[in-house]
């Protein structure tokens, strides 16, 4: 899923749906070592609690070498409805 | 649940339960129409997400006259559990 156009742009975005939220904090931990500048959780609709908790996951893995970088809300407009969602960027901070 | 304490806090916090968002966004309307200089939006698990819907009411009610100040995301330990939350502050723009 990583989008590489660069290295301006190394980024990698996890959608968060109905699997585990284990398997998610997996890929984010993946996805840094692979040593993308940073991560981007993204949750829609009632997977918005989970995206929270998953970064309070991460940081509990973590601690201080995770960085929050940006916390966003709004909506989208989805199939006819307005549908919330957060996004979380995330990234590894070297100490 | 005012905390008016001078005019360095004048600040009033909304936190989300399990009455409807409609009586939750009549309560954040009423403050900012009292002239308090934010209002504190806190949903604890599983009420995050309806904290962000929340925002997103009422950012379609007020429009840009609505200014997201800060969007802060983080765990608390309550009754021996760790528990994810959101706040969001808001205030009026004047435009």
């Amino acid at each position: 899923m990583s989008t590489g156009r660069g290295p301006s742009r190394n980024s990698e975005r996890i959608v968060l749906g109905n699997r585990p939220l284990r398997n998610y904090l997996l890929d984010v931990v993946l996805a840094l070592n692979r040593g993308v500048d940073n991560v981007e959780i993204l949750g829609k609709g009632r997977h918005i609690s989970r995206a929270v908790a998953l970064y309070n996951l991460l940081h509990g893995r973590l601690g201080d070498s995770l960085h929050l970088d940006k916390v966003e809300i709004g909506s989208v407009h989805e199939k006819g409805r307005r549908i919330s969602y957060i996004r979380i960027v995330v990234s590894r901070r070297i100490i």
